[in-house]
């Protein structure tokens, strides 16, 4: 071994290593180099002598375990601002009467950066490297994350005023839009993927999918989309357009697999199948869907038939929080009492779900979801030293059924230390905070 | 006002109290005045002379909500030494291939006491102020619950190796060994509540469960049992008996408003009139339902017949943790999907069942449960200025789907503080992790 050429920036030792690699899942007290944003070697090392190695930092480990950060698949991360604002409301009232007057009046580019600085203060400190969004103004998202240092696929939000009636100048303003959005994020950012977010089949008109999808199928990035959300949206499409959900947006030549499909609750196995066979992604948010009623998305049905299936927290109006911990348990939990079934969703499929499954959502596979040589160093570093994590016979099992954000040591993303000894290292969070109630008592007073 | 005739034990000042009790639920900026167990005042007080209650200690709650403590009406807090031992299997594999085998092996006076330890240690450091046990061996609860200061209901446990074939000198053991359990914890600790805890229709004779009962009914404390946890259970009961669960208990004269059933899975409307008729408590512990795919209780319809339902976490075996935040976010993010209506179980129903309703169920509603003159000083202090609790819209939607165990600062049982800015001060916890580990040591060895 001789990996000293250059002095490592990051060397991690002790603890346990749980790689989410296909091979050599758990390794006891490893070394784990860090050069250059990446995982330069893995060792089993007894004993070594660390000063070989020039480290600009060490990082004891010892009595923790360290995993691949956490990837979430779909938020609105601006939305924190209206985080508890309207709770346990029917759908539409909530929808009608709160969020989107709530939207309307405050969305614009500070409150979208200020919301997305603290949303992201709030996932460095709970174990996510990555997330993928979809908002209106996402340049701010996008660059809020790139000066925290966290992992952003940035979807730019698209959605027509009418569906009905959307005219060739509206098309053209869309286009340009896209591409304006896409020239500025695509060349300039190594941590910044933007995309395209159509809202939904049912506030987007056809020609708008078409057009958006078109675009970033020329440039190669992720179309994003909600698609059977709710039992309504259902037959709204029915009634319109005389498809299902999933059969409308393949009649149109939207899936491939470079769409990623959000919660997906309401698909029939022709469905599925046409998903499967698309090569389409899915995002999986069982907490919002779970609090807005919106219903079970056939999770264990698209797994048997392969689809990659990532989780995501959705927005704060709908969950209220981002910690991946909290939608791991509800993935796990929510679908065994359904289907009746306790072996199903088990603890590694569910944390495999959290991160490589992620991954292969946002199409960055090669690049994150795993530790192992040569991949992007975006990890964590769980504590388990604590009385609700003793003892320890299953690592997957404490961190899906019994461990929390707050448990989360240090979070390094593309060799960096963005948070250590939860303190946050890129983020000003007293600002952020700050900032966000300042919003939030506008707000309250327009209400 | 005139409270100044001894000095006060503990003042409280600022923040946000929310008292849960009906009238008057917020009061801003309290002045809150502890002694001798139990809360003397609580007052709206701007800019007050603290030096004039001579308050042998001062705790500043600026920035923090103060609400009563949690009480957990449902636990088996020894099973944390096999947290995590056997998950994501079969209930009747779980059942009579780990967890059973392993108690037979493992589960002494030692054991009990070292795993209850380091489960209240758990409970105190998340906010969980009184709790409701049932296990083998209980007095090694009550004793490790007296020491460390938390409020406790011990159900000692019964079940009979055979119940179709049950003797009079065996019913004789049981009565004898009740009586002695209840003779030590009756008449001693002013926090420690003994109870019987059958574990259920299944596993008891209809003789032990009469005269368990019995015993229970004539020292007036609670008699605790599992009930229609697993639509296999109902199955059982009814071939065996001819009845439903419930109607099998009724028809055994077991069931009053000192029965607590726990679970309630599988009933029909004439079971949960039948419970409401009688008067009977009900314990949700929705997480340990849902991972072991137990089922889901009609709590809506209980709630709707006027039955008082508190939330339980279930042992650490089945959930993996104890911490009654992720029990009452996934208590109202449950029912919301199952009914298909976002605006039931909201989150002040919630609250309200994991406070008062367990006051209501354990039969301690006039000493705690909520914030009042008169009742005992069980609370606690939930820090507000962190990320993932920003901004602040509505305090109950926060506690119930935002906020987690880690963000309760202090904890307050009968006037005295038992955690402070999350240290433990009375629980040695170092030791009780150890001591636990040391015990998973020999589980592993031995499997």
């Amino acid at each position: 071994m001789n990996h000293c050429s250059a002095p490592l920036d990051i060397l991690i030792r002790g603890g346990r290593l749980l790689t989410l690699a296909e091979d050599k899942e758990i390794i006891e007290d490893p070394l784990i180099g860090i050069r250059d944003g990446e995982i330069l070697f893995i060792e089993e090392a007894h004993a070594p002598l660390v000063s070989l190695y020039a480290p600009k930092e060490v990082i004891h480990a010892e009595g923790s375990v360290i995993l691949p950060g956490f990837i979430n698949t779909h938020t609105h991360v601006p939305m924190v601002c209206f985080r508890g604002l309207a709770d346990d409301l029917p759908l539409m009232d909530w929808l009608t009467n709160h969020i989107f007057p709530a939207e309307r009046k405050h969305v614009n580019r500070k409150m979208v950066y200020a919301g997305a600085m603290l949303g992201i203060a709030e996932m460095l400190l709970s174990g996510t490297t990555t997330f993928c969004d979809g908002y209106f103004f996402e340049s701010s998202v996008a660059r809020a994350a790139h000066e925290s240092g966290i992992r952003c696929v940035a979807g730019m939000g698209f959605l027509d005023e009418d569906v009905e009636s959307v005219t060739e100048a509206q098309l053209a303003r869309h286009m340009e839009a896209a591409e304006k959005f896409l020239g500025k994020w695509l060349p300039e950012r190594p941590l910044i993927t933007p995309a395209l977010f159509c809202h939904s089949p049912y506030t987007c008109s056809p020609q708008t999918l078409r057009t958006v999808k078109e675009v970033a199928r020329r440039h190669g990035v992720p179309f994003l989309i909600h698609v059977a959300e709710t039992r309504d949206e259902r037959e709204i499409i029915k009634d319109r357009y005389g498809y299902t959900p999933v059969n409308y947006l393949e009649s149109l030549g939207v899936l491939d697999d470079m769409t990623v499909a959000v919660h997906c609750n309401w698909l029939n196995e022709g469905e599925i199948a046409c998903l499967a066979a698309n090569g389409v992604k899915v995002s999986h948010n069982p907490q919002s869907n779970m609090k807005l009623a919106a219903g079970v998305a056939p999770i264990p049905e698209m797994l048997a038939c392969g689809i990659d299936v990532g989780l995501g927290t959705d927005g704060c109006a709908s969950n209220n929080d981002h910690d991946m911990f909290g939608e791991m348990d509800s993935a796990a939990k929510l679908h065994k009492v359904i289907k009746r079934d306790p072996s199903i969703m088990d603890a590694r499929t569910v944390l495999t779900m959290a991160t490589m499954g992620g991954a292969r959502v946002l199409g960055l596979k090669r690049l994150i979801g795993s530790i192992e040589v040569g991949k992007k160093a975006d990890l964590i570093i769980v504590g388990l030293n604590k009385p609700h994590l003793t003892p320890v016979y299953n690592i997957c099992s404490h961190l899906v059924y019994a461990a929390s954000g707050a448990d989360v040591q240090t979070s390094i993303i593309n060799g960096r230390i963005v948070m250590k000894d939860r303190r946050l290292l890129t983020v000003d969070l007293e600002n952020a905070m700050d900032t966000v109630t300042r919003i939030s008592q506008d707000i309250k007073l327009s209400r």
